[in-house]
């Protein structure tokens, strides 16, 4: 049987997360079924980011086994879900390929927005904090989060009792006007680790954790070392990573 | 008594329009009630732009006669209504200031995105008309547009058996990607009038009507010469001009 790769982006807003859960509204739930009208049957769906309640998504990947014409996946699946799930493009992809386990990385994005009103245009987007950030600081910290590390400071495996080193492969901070993004690509993020990195460089900005404790943060494992969870609806999973030809 | 002034944004999306109306959701309505909390009354408010239903405002302006605190109004209504409806600026006002009265221009601005897809988190702003449009006969008819004229082609007066000569002070067509964006500023607007205006520009860069046409279309006075009435959810009120001092 064939392999169909999709590419979607999704507000969240509306969604109790990626994962498919009993008598909840979930992306993949809903996608699940809008592909079910296609191949007759509810595919099983492979996705790169599990992402949480309220989680964003830019350039989401997902794959299943299916005979089905991907230019009817795609027209089925927007044509019941656009243009909160919007599935951008579905092509057949190479024997073996698994959109989570042939992914080597995942980016995601996180929009601050530090002026002195909401905006009403993005307010589901981006996270509403009014007040300036120390920068160069939240930059320290970066530097000092990026690497292979043991995060378990940082969040929880997917799993009970799997694993917790990743290998944080880039976290920047940049800002334009009022607005603040923080972009962290991984091989693979544990639960909540975004948010929890995010939340640790917003303290250190505020001056609440020094950057000079970073080191000792990581290599606490202590979850309640390392700064706030920030809110979901300011992270977007924006693109997935995969090897050559895949 | 004082006159104060504020200038809102909101998202149009979850409301019928501006004008409060009975039993129905309005941003006016909603504005007024957060107001009476502070003032122990409801304001008599005057808007420079009476917005549609799925209208949006980034620049809309206020005015009211309050011997409250500015400080306190715009506290109290964003407390109650922001992100949704967010107060950016309220002031004291001059003497015999008035928003509607005052206003010497509105500018619109009408969001289209013509690319294949519709991105989930801008569908509610702009209008989503996949296909390319021929920009250069949208500039020669917006080029006929501009200008003082008997717009009854293009809406209705607010009042009836009101006068329908406006004068457009700027129509302009901007792209960049997949995005075109049409600029729209005048004394005042008619009912519907920017919509109509848009609906127009885009039939012309479909093909549909000649920009050669457009003079005729204007002298005819009849609206079934016009084009297309677009969505409202891509248009926004975007600022309101005053004469000097205001």
């Amino acid at each position: 049987m064939a392999i169909i790769k999709l590419v979607l982006a999704y507000d969240g807003s509306g969604f109790h997360g990626w994962a498919k859960q009993p008598s909840r509204r979930t992306v993949e739930g809903e996608l699940e079924r809008a592909i079910a009208r296609v191949m007759g049957r509810a595919p099983r769906l492979s996705a790169a980011g599990r992402t949480d309640a309220g989680v964003h998504a830019r350039g989401q990947v997902v794959s299943f086994n299916s005979d089905a014409d991907p230019d009817e996946v795609l027209g089925s699946a927007n044509g019941a879900l656009a243009p909160e799930v919007v599935v951008l493009l579905a092509s057949l992809a190479p024997d073996g390929f698994d959109a989570r386990h042939s992914a080597t990385a995942r980016e995601y994005r996180y929009r601050i927005d530090t002026g002195p009103f909401p905006d009403p245009f993005t307010a589901e987007y981006i996270w509403h904090r009014p007040g300036d950030l120390k920068l160069s600081a939240m930059r320290e910290a970066a530097r000092a989060l990026v690497g292979a590390h043991d995060f378990a400071s940082f969040g929880r495996p997917p799993r009970e009792g799997g694993g917790t080193v990743r290998n944080l492969e880039k976290l920047t901070v940049s800002k334009a006007g009022d607005s603040v993004e923080i972009v962290a690509r991984a091989n693979a993020f544990l639960r909540q680790m975004v948010r929890s990195l995010v939340g640790t460089l917003v303290d250190v900005g505020e001056g609440r954790i020094d950057p000079g404790d970073i080191p000792e943060v990581i290599v606490a494992k202590d979850r309640s070392l390392a700064g706030r969870l920030v809110p979901a609806h300011g992270l977007t999973l924006e693109r997935v990573l995969y090897g050559r030809g895949l």
